[in-house]
């Protein structure tokens, strides 16, 4: 495993040297944390469609997930169970309109990952960078577990685990750990963890989760692995997906009405009902759920217990467990929302649930229809410092502290910002679907090819994958 | 699919051009052959290992099959649950002899498959074509279901089922159904069906099938599939490999000793066992068999209700059921071995069944030790039309004829050639392996990593492969 071991020290060194204004080592978190013995293990898979654009390149890395869809290049890297995904990856000739610019692109979009070391991570679609809109890159990067890198080209940074970028380019930053951020750009910033940030020109939100409460649910020390109830809940449910990725073909266990996609590489378990324009994701986890029509389960979403009215959103590592989600309750990334068994937590029609919030209840709750939903809640006093009507927001302009959180700005754009986010999502997904028109990925990943490539079994290149190139 | 039939005509077009003296269609068998449809169902796999050079490319191709070690390329070809197997090729600065020549290899050898259209045949190591070492190519060709193309060039040449080429350039051939073809180069001919034919500049060995009996183990009509016992007995177990290809990674159910090897792509029913240095390789058929010490089940071998003393070989495609093997019994290629369930057929020591034998017992039968054995055999009147024992081979210089057999030359040389691969095939395949010394490829699979590659799902290129890359 000679060549791992040396690839791992030079990315930490790349990393380092980007973020040695404040001295940050990346070493410490990254040189043991996966056992060396494990890359060999796992392995990688890619997704053939002629819906979109293919090219797939990998060299001098170890890569081990899932590539599903458009184009994709790996160099000198190390990949741990990630997903990467880029159906909606900017094509030649689109015309990417930035403020008051129409830039028209002379080449397909590109994942471009280079000598950065990413374990477990979400990586989406196209970047929102008018500098290079071409090129949605990683580079110089160390990213924890389950960190979602969301249209955000980084480079230089090191991102704690279940943190998030947004549509934000981020430069030579510390993104600490289940912080989120979403903004145009940064450089040279330490966001702490547990910090949700959004910011544009017309508002600004933020909120910063209590550390002893962030400590239960997710922690990572110097030298340590991440810990708390967000790993435990990961880690219990491994070995389920271990046994789908284990199959090279496999057929549904469950009826998937008109319009709607399960991925053959989600779990389900239990009692299922999918509605019309479901969109099940790879690695999405089902058990007893039940999707109204037009809903989706992104990547890395959990979904047990509940029921889903109708045209939800569960982002990329949104859980959600003994739940009653409302027509269009939009459950942000990563958020995690865990009701009482013998009395699920109700949120009602339209509620927006910001990315990054935890709700683990203590006693019943139910949540009002139309609320913004934030932070952290036990109980019905919490929700109280938590919660917005989203009414109230729309007719807000100035400032607005309420608990922890503080907004600033329009709160009408901040409300349509959302709602429109929420559309172009659904709309995206095919939730809209009417048999002919505004078909959408859930109709469109119905038929894939899935291959799988291996690591290197034993020997100096141990746990490396050969040069591949993979092209229409 | 359109471009798959596309595809399809040109290769018959081009293989025929070749055959246009005597005019010879190839696409009267190979236009319907496979329903379209198949292609799309079927995947690739191929193997990583240090022990080989690697290097894969696919274009323009359907590729099903698996590809296991060494080298390939695949351009403008059809091919279908083939088994591609490189772990013989020759190697950059090699040194190839041939007659009084000894001729440096400036690179690697690859298999190189052209304008070819292949159905299940197994494709295998090295070529001994003196004129183009570093290639091992196929092209213009078209070849039917589990014919053996045997370190053979073969170029503008149909193949019938069950045949085989062995060590033997092809140029503009037929070679017609279960005939069977070791010489040095054959250019322009038409080698009728059953025809068992070896030639050196020492010996000529021949015989060939009565019609009436080939035709109930293996027949195929102009336009028609290839019917009888052969296809009925692969088809039947079809199933039990498609489950063995479905898992990704899969452990073993057999205690499998030191140095010895048991594919994770072989089939394994019943009781089993497995001695050292035992080598059963990928798409082997195991069902109740005992393989002693140093035996091997090659690619597309099947032993059912069988003990094999040890040091056996059961060359591609050799079949053998309810019989006993002495020590160094050897099976040849093709080879259907059928003994009765309540008085197994019996081999002594150090016999050798001629590729392309057929013994289909109707009565109790023990064939004694040392003895050449070719032809049909169903009862032991036809043992004594159909076998010779080597010592009196081997004292032999003229010729001779035994029913439709027909020898003529150096007896002892035949004896010899025959002895001398015996043994090479035992190096080679680790049968000697001492724990230390004498390693072969029982020792050298042990750790291998399997990819899959799928074809395009659907669309105009349904069947198809995308262009693939595969270096180190």
């Amino acid at each position: 495993m000679e060549y791992l071991e040396k690839l791992i020290d030079r990315i930490i060194d790349r990393v380092n040297v980007n973020l040695r204004k404040p001295a940050f080592d990346a070493g410490i978190y990254i040189r043991h944390i996966i056992p060396l013995e494990q890359f060999s293990r796992f392995y990688a898979f890619y997704a053939l469609t002629l819906h979109h654009p293919l090219h797939f390149h990998f060299t001098h890395s170890s890569v081990a997930g899932s590539y599903f869809l458009g184009k994709c290049i790996v160099d000198h890297s190390v990949l741990y169970k990630n997903d990467v995904r880029g159906d909606e990856l900017k094509a030649r000739g689109d015309i990417f309109k930035f403020e008051n610019l129409e830039i028209p692109l002379h080449d397909d979009e590109v994942i471009q990952i280079r000598d950065s070391f990413l374990i477990m991570n979400l990586i989406h679609n196209h970047s929102h960078d008018p500098e290079r809109p071409e090129e949605f890159f990683i580079q110089n990067t160390a990213s924890m577990h389950h960190a979602n890198i969301h249209g955000s080209p980084v480079e230089g940074s090191f991102l704690g685990p279940f943190s998030t970028i947004d549509f934000t380019m981020v430069h030579d930053c510390v993104i600490g750990t289940y912080a989120y951020v979403q903004t145009d750009e940064i450089s040279h910033r330490f966001i702490e963890a547990g910090q949700v940030w959004l910011n544009s020109n017309l508002f600004d939100f933020s909120y910063r989760f209590p550390e002893e409460t962030l400590k239960r649910y997710i922690h990572l020390e110097p030298g340590g692995k991440p810990t708390g109830i967000f790993m435990d809940f990961a880690e219990r449910r491994k070995d389920d997906f271990q046994r789908v990725f284990e199959m090279v073909q496999s057929g549904s266990a469950v009826p998937v009405p008109q319009g709607a996609s399960l991925s053959r590489y989600a779990v389900v378990k239990g009692k299922i009902e999918i509605g019309e324009n479901v969109l099940v994701a790879q690695r999405a986890y089902l058990e007893n759920a039940c999707l109204g029509k037009g809903s989706n389960a992104q990547e890395n979403s959990y979904i047990l217990n509940s029921r889903l009215e109708g045209h939800n959103i569960g982002a990329h590592g949104a859980k959600v467990i003994d739940a009653r989600l409302g027509e269009k309750v939009f459950v942000g990334f990563n958020s995690f929302l865990r009701g009482m068994r013998e009395s699920k937590l109700g949120i009602g029609a339209g509620s927006i649930v910001m990315p990054h919030t935890i709700i683990h209840l203590e006693e019943p709750l139910e949540i009002p229809e139309r609320q913004l939903i934030w932070g952290f809640i036990g109980n019905r006093r919490d929700l109280e410092q938590n919660s917005l009507s989203l009414d109230r927001l729309a007719s807000l302009t100035g400032k607005l502290e309420i608990g922890s959180m503080r907004f600033e700005g329009s709160g009408s754009a901040f409300v349509e910002a959302f709602t429109t986010r929420i559309e172009h999502i659904l709309e995206a997904n095919g939730a809209y679907f009417d048999g002919v028109k505004n078909r959408g990925h859930a109709q469109q990943v119905r038929n894939i090819s899935f291959n799988t490539i291996q690591p290197y079994p034993e020997g100096a290149l141990k746990g490396l994958y050969p040069t591949i190139d993979i092209r229409p």
